[in-house]
């Protein structure tokens, strides 16, 4: 990729959230989805297979381009041990919801940060616990129909109108839109990599 | 004041933070902030003193305007049983992020709602537990440094800069924000109002 210098910090995903979430701090970076075939889950740890795939990610970039910093993740919800994926139709996303109301939920985000060197990497996982409010019908009917549902694992979006319906959370909350930060922040300092020399004015804290 | 009718939806505050809340939700509403004199705490539940606060506030400005909904709300940051307010100079920042780095610490809102009739009014108090990584001297030097901490009660945004040291949330997220949204839906709900039938699309969910 032309557009790509070695100072550039890379976000291996496509993920909107993602991107928003590093916009909001003021970090300088570029988008460069990964072309992996994400291996399929075959039971084990979920935790283990999450960090797994943010490591395919970030490793398939990291080897196409020169990059100071390349990120990797991968986000899935899991209620008891069912990982749930985007809703496909909208009566899925009302079956999603349905399971979810009343309850707690995980959210597991891998994530893996390469240096230029590509033997120089580090990976974790953030595990955040959701409790949903009890749903009612008719909340779930608006709440499919606004259509935010549909392209979001598990079926909501706890930064849009699915605050409206999450009752607590434990952990970290921005793992739960899409990327820990702070792990994110974490990982850089044990690669020697101060991301916070990086960011620019935020936005977050600015708000008008 | 001629450019609220009585249709309208009023957010009794001056903070930028909690309209951005509103607005990211796309709730319709107009700012108006109270003109109270805060009574300053006295001792006794800090939980009922954010709350009267909020009662004052909503109430203050229901007498001045027709309106459908007014919404008043109160944040304090508390270590231990101390009030944290917003640090005068940056000096009182580096001590209050000194106080909370590595260690957990309390935000609560007081919320109060008002429909048309002003007998017809809600309220209540969202509490978040909110634990600090520790931070360094370099850090909290940096974070000073960025003006953040400067307007902030308790020194910090959690949706700034600040989310790079805060490890863990217990409770709301966006009640540390400073508008607990879904206990706001809830209390509308009691007062036999549905929020959720006043909103436009949302930004929160469609982040580009």
């Amino acid at each position: 990729m032309a557009t790509v210098n070695g100072d550039s910090i890379i976000l291996a995903s496509a993920s909107p959230r993602r991107r928003e979430i590093l916009r909001t701090i003021g970090l300088p970076f570029t988008v460069m989805p990964s072309r992996i075939e994400e291996p399929p889950y075959r039971g084990g740890s979920v935790a283990d297979h999450v960090r797994l795939l943010a490591e395919l990610k970030a490793a398939e970039v990291a080897q196409r381009v020169s990059a100071r910093l390349v990120i990797g993740a991968d986000t899935v919800v899991l209620v008891d041990d069912r990982i749930l994926e985007k809703p496909r139709t909208e009566q899925e996303a009302v079956q999603m919801l349905q399971m979810l109301g009343g309850r707690w939920h995980r959210v597991l985000t891998g994530v893996c940060l390469i240096r230029s060197d590509p033997d120089r990497r580090r990976s974790g996982c953030e595990v955040t616990r959701v409790k949903f409010a009890p749903l009612r019908p008719d909340e779930i009917r608006w709440y499919v129909s606004t259509g935010e549902p549909m392209d979001k694992a598990g079926g909501y979006a706890i930064q849009g109108y699915g605050a409206l319906f999450i009752e607590r959370v434990e952990g970290d909350y921005l793992n739960v839109v899409g990327l820990p930060l702070r792990l994110v922040y974490h990982l850089a300092e044990e690669l020697g990599f101060d991301l916070k020399r990086c960011l620019r004015p935020s936005q977050g804290g600015e708000a008008a």
